[in-house]
């Protein structure tokens, strides 16, 4: 029920995705009554579907606070799906604060995580870059560097495809001697992990479009705003081009014979297909889908979901974690602490 | 004598400076032997330069804290030129650590400056953003945030000469109880100031480049990604567009046919028109060139350091902190603490 062209759009993208993954099914949860016309429409969808009835909504401006306090909520039944193993993983398009917070409590940190993180893919020159955390956690330490890390390289090795992934941590500047204390210490404790031969030391914002590594390593206020700065840039150029190309006749003309090459750009940079931002590190895949996506970049986000379920992503994260803790890099957090309230957008 | 086209582009950007300024003196600092041929070639620059011999040179890769030690170096007689009053301000394109390092510790912070910051002009959808620290400070304090506030109010107001600037403080959501202490702590003491009706709240990453306000005040980790993350996504599809319109003789013709308005574009987003990073907060002028920029990109900021001496810039830094101290709102810092390492690019 979350997101600005719910629930049209999600079920309008489970059709989509079912065709994609056809021995996947899908729960969707939210109210009956306007889910069943929607089956009627996609009827792909409903092939591959079942609905859970849950008639309360987490609206987009709802505190995260009063979220976490409402049992009857799409949004809580569809997460308690998962905690109860009915459910692989969670795909919303709604209140990011909401689903964060509410992952966190029901869900629960994998062992040996101190903090979830929010992961997003981004478009590089060399192919697809991984960044985390984006928005869960205003302010990290070293040892959550070191975690997000070890999720980036299990993100990069099953999602991605990557066999070696490099990974980078964020700084001001390439050289050691750079930045604060706490990303001179991740790094010096990633050098004794066994993700020390796939560690490429300090990247800046530019390596993030030049592809530099596959995965980036960040605090979430850090990532968050790097990742919105670039897509605002972006944006920007997109829309001085299109005034530049219906400027004149002879720039129309112009589009028109550049136009096979323009439009694989947008496909490139299309957000739909960066649709998607994973949180990692929970019992289950949680993939949170922009609110204003349509159903074709929902459908990117299931596809994520799906290929996180399909790869034993968190089976993979306990045994680097486990690797790292046997080591003696990193001691096993002390029990959970209680839920931060998230960032996101 | 700094930077990769050193001493020709400087040299020639002092000429093309002073067809612009011509009541500005410019004393060029460095390698006489290396100079006087430089002016002979560079004719109008002669005719409004004297030179200043200085023999040694502070290299790209000398860490700051060498760099801080030698006496003779140009670097360091153009920085003590300034403290001697024999110069407004200094612009340099060589080693940016090792100029902040120096002008800490021989200019100073005005009184009522904890951090000097490092301060970058970019282009938006409504004009020219400056946005500090850009790199100057790994990690800053609430205080240092209303600082930097302070002075982005007055580049804005002097500089980009806007007479009522919008002011953002960067965060990872608009609302009111996003993000961490520090920075809901910064807004609450700005609300509490002269700043007050200038102060916009919080914005995004996305806000750079949509330009939703003119001063964006961030920490100099954050700022350093965001400006870095920007400008590698922008060159990341200036590098596709050039790839595009190469691909074919189509695409060639097409080119021609839209030039006008893409070279425009090329201008707008000319990274030479935005070289030049100002440090703030100290006693005299210092603007940063990029150590790889043209003769067209130093002449820009040397516009910028004169802009600054004749707005009189400092004397307004103070006016108004004076005016923020007088009202309650901060506390006179407490005496000059040993200077930081600069983490700029």
């Amino acid at each position: 029920m979350g997101g600005d062209n719910a629930p049209d759009a999600i079920v309008h993208g489970v059709a989509i995705a079912a065709e994609r993954h056809p021995a996947v099914r899908f729960l969707l949860v939210g109210q009956e009554a306007a889910l069943l016309p929607l089956l009627r429409r996609y009827k792909r969808a409903a092939g591959h579907s079942d609905i859970r009835d849950a008639r309360e909504v987490v609206g987009n401006d709802m505190k995260a606070a009063t979220a976490v306090r409402l049992r009857g909520t799409s949004m809580r039944v569809a997460i308690d799906a998962v905690a109860d193993g009915e459910a692989a993983g969670v795909v919303s398009a709604g209140n990011t604060g909401a689903l964060l917070a509410l992952a966190k409590i029901v869900l629960k940190a994998l062992p040996g995580i101190d903090r979830p993180a929010l992961a997003a893919i981004m478009p590089s020159a060399r192919g697809d870059t991984v960044m985390l955390d984006v928005g869960a956690n205003a302010t990290c330490d070293a040892r959550n560097l070191v975690e997000f890390a070890v999720m980036g390289d299990v993100f990069a090795r099953t999602v991605l495809g990557l066999t070696a992934p490099r990974i980078g941590l964020m700084n001001v500047g390439a050289e050691e001697r750079k930045g604060d204390d706490r990303v001179r210490q991740a790094a010096d404790i990633l050098r004794g992990t066994y993700i020390a031969p796939c560690f490429h030391g300090f990247v800046e914002g530019t390596d993030i479009a030049q592809g530099t590594t596959d995965v980036i390593v960040t605090d979430g206020f850090t990532g968050n705003v790097a990742l919105k700065s670039a897509e605002g840039a972006v944006k920007l150029v997109l829309q001085m081009l299109r005034s530049i190309f219906t400027a004149s006749i002879g720039a129309r003309l112009g589009y028109l014979l550049a136009r096979p090459g323009l439009e694989r750009l947008r496909e490139v940079i299309d957000p739909r297909r960066y649709n998607g931002a994973m949180m990692l590190g929970l019992n289950g895949v949680v993939v949170k889908s922009h609110g204003g996506t349509d159903a074709q970049g929902f459908a990117y986000a299931l596809d994520l979901a799906v290929d996180m379920v399909m790869h034993s992503f968190n089976d993979r994260i306990r045994e680097g974690l486990g690797r790292i803790i046997e080591a003696g890099a990193l001691r096993m957090p002390e029990a959970s602490k209680a839920p931060r309230l998230a960032a996101g957008s």
